[in-house]
């Protein structure tokens, strides 16, 4: 599959046409980031996690974020109910599998997730995707550096068997599913200096998927948007805490011909 | 009811100099900005949610805010606990419903915390002012934008049957209580991008009401100065996330001049 | 005991050559700049709390940092888990004591943690540090500012009965343990205007122990680093939000010649 700039900028424009409400379960350290990027691009976040509400809240909705980073019982019980509405009313799940390594309750939990409600689009590390599809695989930790190309076999095994979208993000991201793979090498190494940017990629995947069913170019242009916004933002940053700034104003401000110029796809 | 710039800038000396602690049960998204934008505007911020330690709490605050933003079942339990033991103080509590009517689940826990202990304050925009009057209100997510002017009549209902002070938040800015009604025109339209502004509007209600007990003046004084500082932000900033970081160092910075400069009352 | 400008610099290249993985269980307020800080100083940040996994995660960091901002009884229960399983696998653990004496609540559970696990360090503002020590003690909130001064007759208590260094953090930070005293005097007024700095402290402090036993001389150059880069902020903030920005960029970009010009160690 060709996924042009155009393509790109047309699935960023519809974002922020319809600006779609996008149901985010996620982790505590990157609330506030993941609403705020969100905005950014154009849709309206909203955080819900209680079980009461969680199934009322998938109902109004466009895509359903579940995110591991800070995980609990009660959560998880939510994060199934939640998932299976929004598989019932037919909306984008996507999960960050954050930490999934690291201890046996991230893998176990991630794992049963993706078994019970098989998701559109999954997006982590590589040590991440690897941790899910390999009880061998160990982490250090939720910000973990195993190249991102060793977990491509992880991925089209985890893709071809739940029939999602699987993004390995690393310093170059790979959007992987039963068509193809395509490779994106935008971003800076500012990025990983800032918290919640991962998590902040698999937000803005729901948001773009919940305006188009074609998961596999919605999270390219996705992932794209994201690794543009922060080269742009690298080119003013300092360091990390103005990256962050630097990094949600050009995802606001983000134009179609800064897309045409940066993209690097393959 | 006449309120000057003078009178707003005399409240905001009164927040300066007796620092009052306002306890916030809030939610997850925006308890970093909320307890900056206490901080900035010479509030002393704490957060508790607790039921072993609300009402401790609750006896060394000034005022107690309840933001429903990211709800579940112990922390109602705990809010409906800190409420009580402010109304026992007289201390004011300020509620803010966010996402009423997004779900039945924050309508119902709104309705019910405001009949079994009215507030001083309320603060909503439209769209959650209208739910927590009107079954048959319908909002999308939580930063709805139903022109805050449709809920005037929700707004009016709720403040005589709680004799409480009702804010609608939006473009313009109304405060309404059994005396009367005040406009602000203040703000800036970059502010809805940046998130948990609204939930810093309804904090910072907490921390005038602290120093006065004339709460339509003082929720007047704490929606001029949001707003205000909205409008010094926006000049400088370059999208929402500078948007943010400006307000903060405007709201820190607030000169008595710029508020009789800037302040649109009516 | 003499710390130079040279040990402090040190200490900090091992943790940017290490990156050490700190698990943190800390306040909702605070964790998004906690993260943060972590990464700016070169350590590995990871949050976790849920009882499933306290003990996977602390298998593999290299410190525990246990903050109780945001207190309830689950929260405990992992917190007291977490630090058994620190114990036995020999890493440190350090405590921050936010509001203590505010609340019996807070008072008692942190007693509890140091007497059930004593912590290589204690790090609190001179209320926090003194109501641990003493019951007549009562502070205003969780950020009070009673004189560093007098809370260091509690503090040298604390650090005999428990054989761990203690931080009094004010305008002059004092640092003590069973060998001595060392003040620091760096830092701005500015910094207790941003929320959460104190934690970050904390957290530096972990980072810090996690390469070095030498916990006296790691707590040192954890707030010598800390005070030179708010002294750094501060020369170019315009209030508290740009303050936190320039704060993260100046930790991230920190060099042995400003610590050397700049450290003002007794």
């Amino acid at each position: 599959m060709r996924i042009s700039a155009k393509d790109i900028d047309q699935n960023l424009e519809l974002v922020r046409r319809q600006s779609p409400l996008v149901h985010n379960i996620t982790n505590y350290v990157v609330m506030n980031l993941t609403a705020n990027a969100l905005l950014a691009v154009g849709a309206s976040p909203v955080m819900a996690h209680a079980r009461e509400e969680v199934e009322d809240m998938v109902n109004i909705a466009s895509a359903l974020v579940i995110n591991i980073g800070t995980l609990s019982a009660p959560w998880i019980a939510s994060m199934k109910k939640a998932a299976r509405k929004a598989q019932k009313k037919g909306i984008p799940i996507i999960y960050d599998p954050v930490g999934a390594g690291a201890t046996p309750f991230r893998t176990r939990t991630i794992r049963t997730l993706i078994q019970t409600v098989p998701p559109a689009i999954v997006r982590g590390n590589a040590s991440e995707i690897i941790a899910i599809a390999d009880d061998a695989c160990k982490t250090k930790g939720v910000d973990s550096a195993a190249a991102a190309e060793n977990a491509l076999d992880s991925a089209r095994w985890l893709s071809e068997k739940y029939g999602c979208v699987v993004c390995v993000s690393g310093a170059t991201d790979y959007i992987i599913d039963k068509n193809g793979m395509v490779m994106i090498k935008n971003g800076h190494a500012l990025m990983p200096k800032v918290t919640g940017l991962g998590c902040t990629a698999t937000a803005l995947c729901g948001a773009f998927a919940a305006v188009n069913p074609n998961y596999f170019a919605t999270t390219t242009a996705a992932m794209a948007v994201m690794g543009i916004a922060g080269e742009i933002a690298a080119e003013k940053a300092k360091g990390p805490a103005s990256m962050q700034v630097e990094f949600l104003d050009a995802l606001f401000n983000m134009k179609g011909e800064e897309i045409k110029k940066r993209l690097k796809i393959s």
